[in-house]
């Protein structure tokens, strides 16, 4: 039988992520390609605890429950938004989604039709820009400095394009880790603002942020987007985030919080797609963090500590001779470093010989808006251990060395 | 700001739902308009020993997996359904989702244009009317006798219509808990096959069978279409099940069996979708599975005896005066009862009335594809315990009483 897919779904089909993760299932591969956090650093033994906790309580922790999500996680959330984050929120204007790939994906399904234009910063999540292929978006890209996304680009955008919304990241974006400066933030808000220009504000490695500072120190440094809208009641912003990176990705708990018009019709949606996250993950999570023996700061702290020390790692392997001539944009945070590769190598080429020696990265093109990213990669550094890292850094440098030799 | 919403949202957004959700936050108010399992009868006892054995194996429980869901757990129901299904299907062509409902909205997204039209069985399950409607197709119910959908309908709606696909519930649909006959069974997908014609077959309610009947003796009678066309060696049929109904719903785990391009593009979509399910909840339920004191098939005739007796009380509270000339359709199985109302009684208008009183059921409308439905509703009859579906039918009866004294 022949099966015709909808139009917008050829995209997603072939995309080169299917090859690494045919590969990535052999063993002692070693793949800088995902988003992965280290394993070694989630809090086992206390989530632990915490199931023992929720399942003596009851049933209804295996029951369907509010589609909103757990209450009391909301409720968390909200307090810890407004003592470290100086977010004020009400809890009804908070949304738990499976992860924040689906709140991202959520609001593009609300607001977007085929054909409509999306702003992102450029490159980007390759989440995203999935999400609005497959919505049939126009997607186009923006260039930064190292402050964030360039003014007068956003402003020419705005102006000739009518977007839809603005996908932004301004806090260890996803693939650059740039850190827009608060001056930046403001003008960008203001823009948006005045033009009736939804951003979607991607948060989800903000807490990951390098230099041993606090997280209350960071955020007055650098407000979310979000903050400074007056959380939802600016109604310009829209919020996501996960507990994927801090605390452990089969959670799945991300959020969306803004403008409860949105986080409404956000919820109707979600009931569609799979009627709600798992009551059990939430409770589990909640019980975590009101878990006596649990810091959230000093666990964040402890994973910044660690991430920033592989991220070293990384740097200096950057030195050595195979990785001559590429140049990176330093992270301030996140997971991953951006690499320009040297002397204008192809990304798909070289994953391509890549692959049967073992290795993985991300291709560029996966996050680039329209054509482009070609001789860029994605190296993700927090979740190979050292061994792995040298290791996976050694095989790359190999096959950019066959490629260099031959031209 | 003002935000304009894609087209085709707009549906979801007005639901009666809403309203249902908004009021059975109320205390001790009667929900019979959800869609939720006995929660007394949850395996909590083993879930509780199969999370320790799942958390003392490391920290990979907590990690993202495979995209397409935790391998073992997929062996195991290919096994399950060889052993109890006569179904056999390579671990590859299934799919673990969040959920049925995610199934049903990945199979639909991937297939379907704004436009298309897709058959139904006429009533059918409302989670899959709501993803229609956002999904933009034209909805074309189709009507049943009792044993299943009727021939000649199919054969028109199929001559006329061009459809992208046909949904259907042949064993215990949502509303109406009817049971195709095999015949039927085999008719159907006869014409569907040569018509080429995709069957979404789901069979969430498909282990709620009732009359004590062994799982082996109730699909020798009742084959699925997926087995009867080979397992997605013929192609015709996408198979969706769910463990929601017959473990716990917050595990949120369903599944999409069939043809390996359908199951490996819908994974793709899912990766958008939500990156993946929970790995944790995952490795829990397989963990519960394969435990040693946990048998799933004398788990499934408890449900099974349980639920039967509960339909049984609801039938007797049927018999009071209030309910006088109300009718019904005997359901073989699952968790409604499809309800006439007496006097052509207008189901939105009695839910209206219904609500203060603190109780709730499913007005028919949702459960109707086009316009229609408007004097049934659906009763759920799996949750309420015996004092709570006696109030809740009181309750119900009273406002059909106001209604049928005024007129």
């Amino acid at each position: 039988m022949k099966y015709s897919f909808a139009s917008r779904t050829a995209s997603l089909l072939s995309s080169p992520m299917r090859l690494i993760r045919e590969n990535a299932v052999r063993d002692s591969f070693i793949s800088l390609a995902e988003e992965l956090p280290a394993e070694e650093l989630f809090p086992i033994k206390l989530l632990k605890e915490s199931v023992h906790t929720v399942f003596k309580a009851g049933p209804e922790a295996l029951q369907y429950g509010e589609y909103e999500g757990y209450r009391p996680l909301r409720e968390w959330l909200a307090a810890e938004w407004e003592q470290r984050k100086y977010i004020t929120v009400h809890t009804e204007h908070i949304l738990l989604t499976t992860g924040s790939q689906q709140a991202i994906d959520l609001v593009i399904r609300l607001l977007v039709n085929p054909g409509d234009t999306v702003l992102v910063e450029n490159p980007t999540s390759p989440g995203c820009l999935q999400v609005l292929g497959a919505q049939g978006a126009r997607v186009v890209g923006l260039p930064s400095d190292k402050d964030g996304v360039l003014l007068e680009a956003l402003k020419a955008g705005i102006q000739s394009e009518h977007p839809k919304l603005f996908f932004a990241a301004p806090s260890f974006s996803n693939p650059t880790g740039s850190l827009w400066s608060a001056e930046r933030r403001k003008e960008v808000l203001e823009l948006c603002r005045q033009a009736g220009v939804l951003i979607v504000e991607d948060d989800s490695y903000g807490d990951l942020h390098f230099g041993r500072r606090s997280k209350n120190d960071f955020t007055k440094d650098y407000p979310s987007l979000f903050s400074l809208d007056g959380a939802g009641q600016g109604g310009s912003v829209l919020y996501i985030g996960s507990f994927s990176k801090t605390v452990a990705p089969a959670l799945r708990i991300g959020w969306a919080a803004g403008p409860s018009e949105l986080i409404r019709a956000m919820s109707s949606l979600k009931q569609m797609a799979d009627m709600q996250s798992s009551t059990l993950n939430q409770r589990l999570l909640y019980q975590l963090l009101v878990e006596s023996g649990f810091d959230f700061h000093n666990h964040l702290a402890l994973l910044n500590r660690e991430y920033e020390t592989r991220l070293k790692l990384m740097l200096e392997l950057l030195k050595r001779p195979a990785w001559q001539d590429a140049s990176y944009i330093m992270p301030q945070g996140g997971m991953y470093l951006w690499v320009e590769l040297p002397g204008a190598l192809d990304s798909l080429a070289l994953l391509k010989a890549a692959l049967p020696k073992g290795v993985a990265f991300l291709p560029g093109p996966l996050c680039t808006a329209g054509a482009g990213g070609e001789h860029f990669i994605r190296l993700n550094f927090s979740h190979p251990g050292r061994d792995e890292l040298l290791m996976g850094m050694n095989l790359i440098g190999e096959s950019i060395g066959e490629f260099t030799a031959r031209s």
